[in-house]
């Protein structure tokens, strides 16, 4: 056995604690420490914010003298460059650690591997895979943005038993309960950005902002993102209340009506498809190029639909509440006619839960 | 505490009995008998069929000098009238039994706490209510039909995960996956009768009989049931062969056409209602008349949209696959429009599991 089951419980601390910086890391990943000496936790760290210590550097300043010849515990490879801060490997070594078990390595493949490779020639005993799992789990987007360039996409869709989402009035207020919004609005804290469409904007005027109860901390608000190609954009919905400008993303190249709009809004040119619309994969990669590692659709069912169709989202997260509003009601997905069975699409279900009287499904990619 | 440990124990071995009868017992109700001397199993009766030994009698024939003295556990208050077979309080008191713990009374009213009366009058001691529950849940039809004249109404339906049944085409073949596919034979065999539209039988033409494996053992079919008010059965559908007649119910007095079907099809008119469909409360009392305890809906969106309008339904099953077929495919529920989010239908979701590939939900009424 690599690992000890004391392996295990340290490294379920640091993760633990890496867990503390879910609404605030952006767009640096979710990291603990753990730093462990004869059998005792020294030191704990987790990394807060860009440009603030990482993980490892706060469990060191806690651990003191006391890192000399100790484990360090940490949910990621340490880094080894020069960012905002300087590398990790090096604080390692000169606090003397003597041995760092971390659960994955570094998912960018161009440095995966080298801090510990460094750790290593500084003659610390290094190991890694422990708990890879859960450390995955915890930064899906960090971990796809580094591995392909594009975020970690989740679509979260409150839909009737029935699979309506809104009356034919487009009344869809409240189709679920209240611990299911409470819920969603965990998901909306943890992601980087929100993506949704004009067609949203222009019915529903939502917010787009993650509201938690104040126990949950300090939120990083997700940048909102609205696909707009015809720019048809109102300077006074709700989206262009808040401190920060939300981002249209369009197809249109209109200088005056950017301009008028620009004091709210950030513009972004980009690609249009065949169709007039955003070019979707365009899209994936412009949130890619802005850092974002979860990206959060909340979106109607042409967008959805147009999502699905190009295998755009990794994760679709579905609220589904005890109700019906029958076949008038307005669908989840629009898709062309299929024609056979066979072209229907086709996901895994990975987790279902209860959420106060509704039931949450977690699907991915078959 | 009335009920020690080791009844408890009993009486789960007794329910676990008489849930050997779930295919069989129609019209009677599923019933097991354990009978303990000294705290050892001496007979073990469940209720296989209509006309034959009820769970006591067997058990008692098992038990022979044994049941001097001995207590009976039954799952149902025993029976103290001559039916097909006689009063099971007679053989009770006959062959000794000092005590009988039963886990629910005979839920017909005018009967209810007879039998344990008369047990108490031939000086057996009684007791009633252990894993009342479970005693319940294991006959709801009886339970219901007993108190209300009506079955139990159960609907099952299978849809995509954007709550469609069927693609614009109208084929429908198959949307769940084959362990959902298994399960909703079960619900089959479980029902007396299986309740449909003529609208599905012209569109996919079903067999609407149970298919278990062998080892399911015994099945008495159900009765299928079609909704057909304008007599539009053709005589060479599925459902025209096999040993049992189905029956067609109509608000038509076509005697020739109903001549033409009687070979095959049982016609039985009802009334309608001022739309010219049957009058569904007229159907459900129909349908208890028949003596039909528990009754499996499988149809389409019309009369599943007509049952739920008219709270007809006592139970909905729901299998969900992770596929989606878009907004063009058909809906669960024909309903009205919806003006407002109040007006929706709502349900309590009862249960939720993971079937195969699919979900299965389980709703009953708020």
């Amino acid at each position: 056995m690599k690992f000890s089951r004391e392996d295990a419980e340290f490294m379920s601390r640091a993760l633990h604690l890496a867990e503390r910086g879910l609404f605030t890391t952006d767009p640096n990943p979710r990291v603990g420490c753990v730093i462990v000496k004869d059998g005792q936790i020294v030191g704990e760290g987790w990394h807060r914010q860009a440009g603030g210590p990482h993980a490892e550097v706060e469990a060191l300043r806690q651990s003191g003298a006391r890192a000399q010849g100790a484990t360090a515990y940490v949910s990621l490879e340490p880094c080894c460059h020069h960012g905002k801060t300087p590398p990790c490997t090096d604080a390692l070594v000169a606090a003397g650690v003597s041995r760092v078990v971390a659960a994955m390595k570094d998912p960018n493949p161009r440095v995966s591997g080298e801090g510990l490779r460094i750790l290593e020639n500084a003659g610390v005993s290094v190991a890694c895979g422990l708990l890879e799992n859960a450390a995955t789990t915890l930064n899906p987007g960090f971990c796809k943005r580094m591995t392909t360039g594009r975020p970690y996409i989740r679509s979260k869709l409150a839909m009737s038993l029935d699979g309506r989402t809104a009356l034919p009035s487009g009344e869809s207020k409240w189709i679920t309960g209240e611990d299911a919004r409470r819920d969603a609005h965990r998901l909306r804290a943890r992601s980087s950005a929100i993506l949704t469409g004009i067609g949203t904007v222009l019915q529903d005027d939502p917010e787009l902002t993650a509201r938690l109860p104040e126990s949950a901390g300090e939120i990083l608000q997700p940048v909102r993102v609205i696909l707009d190609s015809r720019l048809r954009m109102p300077a006074t919905r709700r989206l262009a209340q808040g401190r920060n400008r939300a981002v249209a993303l369009t197809a249109l190249s209109d200088k005056a009506r950017s301009q008028a709009l620009s004091d709210r809004f950030e513009i972004e040119t980009l690609p249009a498809a065949p169709d007039g619309r955003l070019d979707l994969t365009a899209v994936a990669d412009w949130l890619g190029h802005r850092q974002f590692n979860e990206v959060l659709v909340e979106a109607g069912p042409i967008l959805n639909g147009a999502l699905l169709r190009e295998n755009l989202v990794d994760e679709w997260i579905i609220y589904a509440a005890p109700v019906v509003l029958g076949d008038r009601a307005n669908g989840l997905f629009h898709l062309p006619d299929l024609t056979r069975m066979a072209e229907r699409f086709e996901l895994t279900i990975s987790d279902v839960r209860q959420v106060g009287r509704d039931i949450k499904l977690t699907l991915h990619r078959k």
